[in-house]
């Protein structure tokens, strides 16, 4: 369910102000602030000030208004924390690790040997599957 | 350094069809195709077609072009894989990462125990640790 605010969600209640952050950025859509359990000192999460779930739901123009406003906190966060690269995560859905269901950007300032990263391996597609998903995702998109 | 093209990107051999690959999706500006070794089955690359090495060298209406693209193209990745959820990582420097010197966006279809996540542990910040952050990163905001 999609709604413009959602008064049970902690990120409405932040952006409305009726919960602290540590606020880095706002505009008429858009919102950043210092996540409370920060993976790395200057980790920001980006947030549409209008409730939507997941990157899914988000309205294409909304979608592309936060996606210009990335460069630029990425670039203020390297600066601020003299990181030495930084990761954009988005998580949708519980399974993929979301939880609050306000759809967010993480942001997060990385350096050599920090022990973050990501628990994957690169597979292998068996013959003719990759044609089969690549007609597959395809097609969904024309739709 | 940035540059329209780069000769020696395989990201722009891709784009211009001197590397083979399955090709999802293809405007002006973006351009999508399955991840020649996914973590998941239809594991997505989006990258722009123009090279820029990472997030923060992306001119600000490329990065909106780029986001507007996203919420489409994962939903058809979702439908596509009949995933549960779906990760949006992007890796910016070789300690973030990045393997290929082209920014891109990786959209990993996600199911539930399916081993997949990242490796981070959430911390919190000493007193006036999170304040100090916090007008730092505002600052190089408004600069």
């Amino acid at each position: 369910m999609t709604l413009e605010v959602n008064s049970e969600c902690v990120f409405c209640k932040i952006v409305a102000g009726d919960l602290p952050c540590h606020r880095v950025y706002s505009d008429d859509n858009v919102f950043g602030f210092l996540d409370i359990g920060p993976v790395s000192p200057g980790h920001v999460l980006v947030i549409p000030k209008r409730h939507f779930e997941t990157l899914v739901d988000l309205p294409a123009e909304l979608a592309a208004t936060m996606g210009s406003v990335l460069p630029k906190m990425a670039k203020a966060v390297i600066e601020s924390t003299g990181a030495d690269g930084l990761n954009v995560l988005q998580n949708n859905g519980v399974c993929a690790g979301q939880v609050v269901n306000h759809a967010h950007f993480h942001l997060v300032p990385r350096v050599a040997d920090d022990g973050l990263g990501y628990r994957w391996r690169a597979g292998k597609y068996e013959p003719g599957e990759a044609e089969k998903l690549c007609e597959q995702i395809s097609a969904a998109l024309a739709l």
